[in-house]
C-alpha cells in the first residue's frame, strides 16, 4: 500500500477553491444537497480500468496523496456497486491530521443489492473499528437479505419513478436527486464520489448536482476495450454538441501525473 | 481565423526539451529518419472530433498559438488522408517570426489516393505562393490519376509487404520506417504529426518512431460515439497490459487546456 504522505501548501492553495471548506456555493444547492465533487482518476484515453471488473493502478503516489487529501475534505465518500465489487475497496482516509485518522463515512450505491457486504474490506474495518460502517443505498423496492448490523447500514432511497425511462433501467437506476436527499437528511453536508465509470458517465450529465469535479490524468493510454469514462452523447437540435464543460478550470502537475479541477458549465 | 500570438518565455522553457532543436536524440534513430513529434489536442474523453469527419474545435487561443510554435520548430508537417478530407486544414505555420512566415513542408499520408488534391487548401495556398506545395506520400502500388504540378508532388512510398497482415489492411497501410525513410532521403531533418486518429493510434504502439508525444487537453467531454484517440490493447502472456506510457512528463497549463509533453517508454 503506497504511504499516503502531505501535500504542500502550494498543492493545498491549487485545490482550496474546489474543496467545501473553499468553494462559494449556490444558495439553492446548500440547502437541498450535501456539496458533491466528482472525482476519478484516469489515463490519456479517459479509461479508469483495463477491463472491466479489473482494479487498475493509474495514480502515482503524489496524487494518492492528494486523494487522500481530498477526502479528508469531505465527511463521505460513495462509490457505486460496480467499484465495490471490483476493486473491495476500504473506503477510508488515510490522510495523516494529528494522530487521529480522519472518519470519513462510506457509502455504497447499490440499487439491487449485489454487493457482497458481509465479505467486504469496508465492513471487515468497520468491525475493527477502523473505519465507520458503510453505508448501502438501495433502491425501496429491493430487500435486504439480512438486516443492518452495527458494522454496515441498508438505506432505502424513494425509487426513480419517470415516464419515458425502460423499466430496466429504473429498476437498476436511482434519481441522484433522491440519493443526495437522502444523505441531506442524514446530516452529510459533504461528498466526494470516486466512481465507477457508470457513476461518473451519469453525473457528467447532472451539472446542477455537482459542485466540484477533481479528475487525476495519468500519463498512459490503456488502450481500446478498457472500461472509459466518456458521457452519453448529447444532441441539440439534431446535431451532436459537447456533453459536459468545465469552467474555472485549473490544471497542476502532482509527480507524474496531472489534477484539472473545475465546475460543470 | 484565431489570432496566433507569441508565447510567453516560460511557455518556450517548458516546450524545449520537447523539440528538435532542445532534445537529446538517440544516434541510431537520428542517422535513419527525421526527430518526429506526435501531437494531437483531445478532450477529457480522449476524442478529438465529435463525429467522423467532423472538424471540431477543442484547443483555446493559447494552445492554438503554441501549436503554431511547435509547427515553427519543426521542416514538416504531416496528417492522415482523413484529417485532410475531413478538415481540408491549411497546414501553414502563422506563428510570427520576424516579417516572413515560416516555410513548413505540408505532407498528406495517402497510401491509396482518396484525396481531391486540386480543390483543397493545402494546394490552394502553394498556388498562391502562400506556402510550400504539399507533398502527398502513396503506395508505389497506387497510381496517381494526375501527375505532379508545381503545387503539389505525388511520392511513392515501398509498400508493406508482411507476412500476418491480412491484404486489406496492408493495401491501405504503409510501414512508418518506410514512410519516415523517405522522408530522410528528402532532407526532411525533423516532422510534427499532427493526426488523426488512425495515424495516432498506430504511432502510440510505434515507439522507436517517435521523439516527442506532445498533447493537448481541453477540459471537455465530446461523449460517446466520437473520434477517439486509444490504441489497440497490448497483450503479455494473455494479460492485458498499458498500451503506451510516457516517461520525462511535463505539464503545463495554456489557458483553460493543458499541455503534457513526454516520451513513450
Amino acid at each position: 500500500m503506497d504511504e499516503v504522505t502531505e501535500i504542500s501548501e502550494d498543492d493545498k492553495t491549487f485545490i482550496t477553491p474546489y474543496l467545501p471548506s473553499g468553494a462559494i456555493r449556490d444558495d439553492d444547492a446548500a440547502n437541498e444537497r450535501p456539496f458533491v465533487t466528482l472525482t476519478y482518476a484516469c489515463s490519456m484515453d479517459s479509461m479508469i480500468s483495463l477491463s472491466p471488473g479489473v482494479r487498475t493502478t493509474l495514480s502515482g503516489p503524489k496524487t494518492k496523496s492528494m486523494t487522500h487529501y481530498l477526502r479528508s475534505n469531505h465527511e463521505a465518500i460513495l462509490v457505486g456497486v460496480g467499484t465495490a465489487i471490483a476493486d473491495d475497496p476500504s473506503l477510508t482516509c488515510r490522510y495523516p491530521r494529528g494522530n487521529a485518522p480522519t472518519a470519513i463515512q462510506p457509502i455504497i450505491l447499490d440499487p439491487q443489492l449485489r454487493w457482497d457486504v458481509q465479505s467486504s474490506k469496508a465492513v471487515t474495518l468497520a468491525r475493527k473499528g477502523e473505519s465507520k460502517a458503510p453505508w448501502i443505498l438501495h433502491a425501496e423496492s429491493a430487500s435486504p437479505r439480512c438486516i443492518s448490523d452495527s458494522a454496515w447500514e441498508y438505506i432505502p432511497v424513494p425509487d426513480h419513478v419517470s415516464t419515458g425511462v425502460p423499466a430496466s433501467q429504473s429498476q437498476s437506476r436511482l434519481q441522484w436527486v433522491s440519493i443526495l436527499r437522502v444523505l441531506m437528511q442524514r446530516d452529510i453536508k459533504s461528498v466526494m464520489i470516486e466512481g465507477g465509470a457508470t457513476v461518473i458517465n451519469d453525473l457528467l450529465l447532472e451539472r446542477k448536482m455537482i459542485d466540484s469535479v477533481i479528475v487525476t490524468m495519468a500519463p498512459t493510454w490503456l488502450g481500446e476495450g478498457g472500461v472509459a469514462v466518456s458521457p452519453s452523447p448529447i444532441f441539440k437540435d439534431g446535431i451532436r454538441v459537447n456533453a459536459a464543460c468545465l469552467k474555472q478550470t485549473a490544471w497542476r502537475q502532482f509527480g507524474d501525473d496531472a489534477v484539472v479541477c473545475g465546475r460543470l458549465v
